[in-house]
């Protein structure tokens, strides 16, 4: 059976709870790495180079991005961010399920360059949850509210481009299921070849007399 | 989420165990239906109509196949051998996940009328084990065992066909490995189509000021 790791997307409608997802399913289970991101801003009081962020130039930001090497980027304002193709490459490698928090965009370019990343789209139980959560505590004003809407209209387009769709109805319950399809997606055919490939020469040369 | 249950075709090398974790998945979960296959050939002591198999005339079963009432069918020998289309449709509406356990043929049949049919191979942790198990207890004679060897040859051909593949190394893991997969299955994207849907119209209706 296959032991490398699977690269995993997560998408979702903000506030639908990925990220806690992430968190837990990293807590809980130890077969999981999170992908660190490369960008351009400067660091912030508390981060970590290698952790929170490879921070880079802007010129060796550029230079990665002419030297493919970059699973997806994208330019906020004025800064880079990005996904360092090496990192998640030698995580994956060493038999870790790298996952990979992005927008649809991102998931685009990614699936380009790895067309067997497995790709989730987390979703709200019913769309008047991902109201009530993107409402909040009726402390925001009319127009953050309303552009939080439109975004959730934006993110709403691509779902069936996603392989799964995961329902965060209750968050341990959603970790658990989260694992659970990574976990069989190890299982998938394509990710096999060189296992059935064995099994085959070995069925083969019985039957040849060996 | 998606409540119409999913169709598993599950195959296998012979020898390797697929009835038996057919039948025990059946016996442990119950959402399952086992297929009933329809034939021609003479109900034996012992068999039920529509529980063994649905009893068929030749002329009748011939009538299923011009009217496209069976999802694949084959002769062996001089008897017919098909899946009614019908009752898999019912098992499949009233929500239950049917399991049907044919060849590689079959499943090509059953593809090209139900592409969303879920595909499953049942694989040997290793060469050395199957051949252990088709060779048996040294009871069988030379012939028995090269024609299964032959036979396991051809099996092995389009095992990259499948969505998944499982090994069946320890039955009552194996078993539970096989209903989380088929569990899992009930996220993908394509079989939530109507969900999406709602969930995109209600948060556009928001959005619009509904």
């Amino acid at each position: 059976m296959n032991k490398r790791g699977i690269l995993t997307i997560i998408s979702g409608f903000s506030g639908v709870g990925k990220g806690t997802l992430v968190k837990e399913l990293m807590d809980k289970y130890d077969n999981y790495a999170l992908s660190v991101s490369a960008t351009t801003r400067d660091m912030r009081p508390g981060e970590e180079e290698g952790k929170s962020y490879f921070f880079l130039s802007i010129e060796d930001f550029e230079n990665k991005i002419d030297n493919n090497e970059l699973l997806e980027y994208a330019k906020y304002v004025n800064n880079y961010y990005g996904t360092p193709k090496q990192y998640v490459e030698d995580m994956l490698e060493s038999g870790k399920d790298v996952l990979l928090e992005i927008e649809i965009q991102g998931m685009r370019q990614v699936k380009k360059i790895m067309p067997e990343a497995l790709t989730i789209f987390i979703m709200p139980p019913t769309a008047e949850t991902l109201k009530e959560r993107l409402i909040g505590r009726n402390t925001e004003t009319m127009e953050v509210i309303e552009a939080r809407l439109r975004r959730a209209v934006e993110e709403s387009q691509g779902i069936e481009e996603y392989d799964f769709i995961l329902v965060n109805d209750n968050l341990e319950k959603s970790v658990d299921k989260l694992h659970q399809i990574i976990d069989e997606c190890h299982c998938q055919s394509f990710r096999n070849k060189k296992f059935i490939e064995d099994i085959r020469e070995g069925v083969k040369a019985f039957s040849e007399g060996e």
